[in-house]
């Protein structure tokens, strides 16, 4: 908390050091939570993470999914009952046995993902095909005992989510919702959160438990590893029919729904976020989740306080005034570069300075925090330009992360291996057989990450790892 | 979710069952989720919540109170390093014994409350006295395994609260903090969601475990039995020194800080809305937490759609601007009798008609929820108007809500029991004995809950229990 010293650790020489170092003194995550895995979200990340729940809110509303809060456990027989689920999750979940001092009749899991709580109840919510499409969503926290190493916001054991369950009418109905979360996921994290990714479909192998088709968003953290940050579900029939989840349909006969859910990784993409806009100064937060968007901080003596500190308070009432976030730093127990330092360090996107000349000149020092650039502009100009830059250092955060999404191709295992080096996807012809994807980890500790959603690329003749007939393009990389 | 009639019970006959028919029919709750006390909370809840939350979180952080989200679990040794801690709570906690396949090393409680996985991070955290007051809160939810039987919203074993937890330098500034919370509660609880409470220190023996005192915010339902909605707790340096959470003061002394804690009661207080605002009709939200605090309701033949339409368009358009929550009710499937009903049972605070006669006259016809009186005012005056009838139903709400707020005096067991029926507080000469309370539960079915908090009240001569030396003014009541 009182420890302001500036970021020590070069993000290009140690990326995974550098990322703890910000976690810590931007006041993003503290570490020292005495359970593996489970960590301390602190002010700065509690703050943008309100900012971009915000907006994924926003999205997921304005397209008619209701908000819905179910309980954080559930009960081992409602995860039997989907026998390729309960498989998938049960070497994740946590179990409550107890409570007080009674054993409990029935184990209760930690909710690893929400759907064997939340279709029992869809099941009687259900009556007529005019309630479809149904969409909920909820907000909230899921536990995974991950085996992996854990590393804070990008694997831990708790983390922040989004789930929204939808219940379609026909495959068709359902497939156009994942069009939707698509379309969702691209507003939100590429155009307001500047973090670029692709959309693939995963290979059968590495698909849900219990789902038909698992669609995920990958990105790429500048150490050049993958990292998906959020997927959709296509569930099929296969939960409606272990849950009893059907409708009377306009011909009069009980049919089953057909499912998706959708499930942005809200910790990841923070996760994602602190990566990849970061600098050596420390976080870089866009400016749609930033919960301070402009800092304006006065310099001044004795002398000029009076009127600095006036020029400044009504800087602060004129642009709250335009729905900016906006904050004065009046502190008197701290100088003007400590506190500019600390608007570096937090990532605030834009520093407004004001000192007895800028007063005199009528003008302020507009710095923006992408390329810490410090420009004069008239006061009568701020409103205007401060909208501006906000537009542009999110394009520019935007154009900077799309560095690390490179995607090369290669045509065998060597290849491979040579161009690993520069990091993100590599691109091959492929099988689509599990047996080359275990070769590929043995031989280049890659994996296959899947196909290009909603495009058919034109494929070659030969898979890249055993010379068998290709028949897909496969997008495989090094995973997180 | 596709049953749309109306509430059948009698608020005044049965209120226990008018709750559990509102809870449902205004989709706030359902209970049918398979494990006891934990409850779905549906979508007219979680956007009611969302208003409440949002304006306690203006609150605490407009008076420097930072945000943190801590995990949900506490290692079972954390809650044993304050002995009288655990042994208030062990009877309470979910406890987690396994993961995955494992059975874990040490049990991890659900948390129950966080004193005890915040404070090591607080020994941690605090440094120097230029750091105090230390002011951190959370959001989120807490689990206890109730004994007593569980309802929805007021007494389940799972809920959402906040909890503010501060470290002072002094028991004076500790209590200051508690006039701090008191200030808080009152603004937000009586002010903004007009629910009238007093505010009483708990006797000895049922104060937190493992704190010094206990002040607590009660509430009257309708069936006059007494709900605490929030507390706060003055630790002194019980957990301090259990935590060792210390500063070096000006002196270049350690010293161990003194402690509070806050906790609203969200859950709860959703739970008090709905049981002392909502009448036979079903819901009533106050204007400020309303998620839609105005609905305008078009009505209309074939030939007058068009018109119609076109000014229910603009009306919303320009109170959108305004910054009221307002919505159009649009839907084609239904009629308007249909939409006026399920706005009076979902509790919108303002119902804005418009038909053609209305556009004729330039008018829009007003119902407010409370009095479900039907105004028309001229178009020009709609926003005005608005305006001063969200602050009369606030005003309205709290009017009627002081009704439950019953405080009669008492001098004797029998004179108690006679007041009984009537519901509310009693107000009683007091020994202050915990026996006195004892019997005063199996005679009366009271108990004590208090003695009012920052107010010596005069007191008589003899106990009205024992007939001892009475030394306080003591509140008792039926609980919840």
């Amino acid at each position: 908390m009182s420890e302001q010293e500036g970021i020590t650790i070069k993000k290009a020489e140690n990326f995974s050091e550098w990322y703890y170092e910000v976690l810590q003194k931007a006041e993003l995550v503290d570490i020292r939570f005495n359970v593996k895995g489970f960590d301390v979200y602190m002010p700065t990340a509690v703050k943008v993470l309100r900012e971009m729940e915000k907006l994924f809110i926003d999205e997921l509303e304005s397209r008619a999914h209701m908000p819905v809060m179910f309980p954080i456990i559930i009960p081992e027989s409602n995860l039997k009952k989907e026998e390729e689920h309960i498989k998938g999750f049960s070497v994740e979940a946590f179990w409550i046995t107890h409570a007080g001092k009674s054993k409990l009749d029935e184990r209760l899991a930690l909710r690893p993902t929400s759907e064997t709580a939340m279709y029992p109840l869809y099941s009687l919510w259900l009556r007529s095909h005019t309630q479809l499409p149904m969409k909920f969503y909820q907000q909230g926290r899921v536990w995974r005992y991950e085996t992996k190493m854990t590393r804070p916001l990008i694997r831990p054991r708790e983390f922040k989510w989004f789930e929204a369950h939808c219940a379609q009418a026909s495959e068709k109905e359902a497939l156009k919702q994942v069009a939707e979360d698509t379309e969702i996921f691209e507003k939100v994290v590429r155009d307001y959160f500047s973090i670029p990714f692709i959309h693939l479909q995963k290979p059968s192998w590495d698909k849900f438990a219990g789902g038909e088709n698992t669609f995920a968003f990958e990105t790429v953290l500048p150490d050049g590893k993958i990292l998906q940050i959020g997927t959709t579900h296509y569930l099929g029939q296969k939960f409606s029919k272990a849950f009893d989840v059907k409708y009377t349909d306009k011909d009069g006969k009980k049919k089953y729904v057909y499912q998706t859910c959708f499930g942005p990784g809200v910790s990841r993409i923070l996760g994602a976020m602190v990566s990849i806009h970061g600098d050596d100064k420390g976080l870089i937060v866009p400016p749609t989740v930033a919960p301070v968007q402009i800092v304006i901080i006065p310099v001044f003596t004795k002398d000029t306080e009076v009127v600095v500190m006036k020029k400044a308070g009504e800087l602060l009432g004129s642009l709250a005034e335009k729905g900016f976030r906006v904050d004065l730093d009046d502190r008197t127990q701290f100088r003007p570069g400590f506190k500019f330092h600390e608007a570096e360090l937090k990532g605030v996107p834009i520093r407004i300075e004001i000192g007895p000349r800028d007063v005199e000149k009528g003008e302020v020092t507009i710095v923006r925090r992408d390329f810490l650039e410090r420009i004069s502009i008239p006061q009568e100009k701020v409103e205007e330009q401060v909208l501006e830059i906000m537009d542009s250092i999110g394009a520019q955060l935007l154009k900077r992360a799309n560095i690390h999404l490179k995607i090369q191709d290669a045509k065998s295992i060597d290849e491979i291996r040579k161009k690993l080096k520069d990091g993100g996807f590599i691109r091959i012809d492929f099988c689509m057989n599990e047996k080359c994807d275990d070769e590929l980890k043995i031989k280049t500790g890659t994996e296959v990450r899947g196909t290009l959603f909603g495009k058919k690329e034109k494929v070659g003749t030969k898979c890249a790892i055993c010379g068998t007939k290709a028949k897909e393009k496969a997008y495989i990389g090094i995973s997180y």
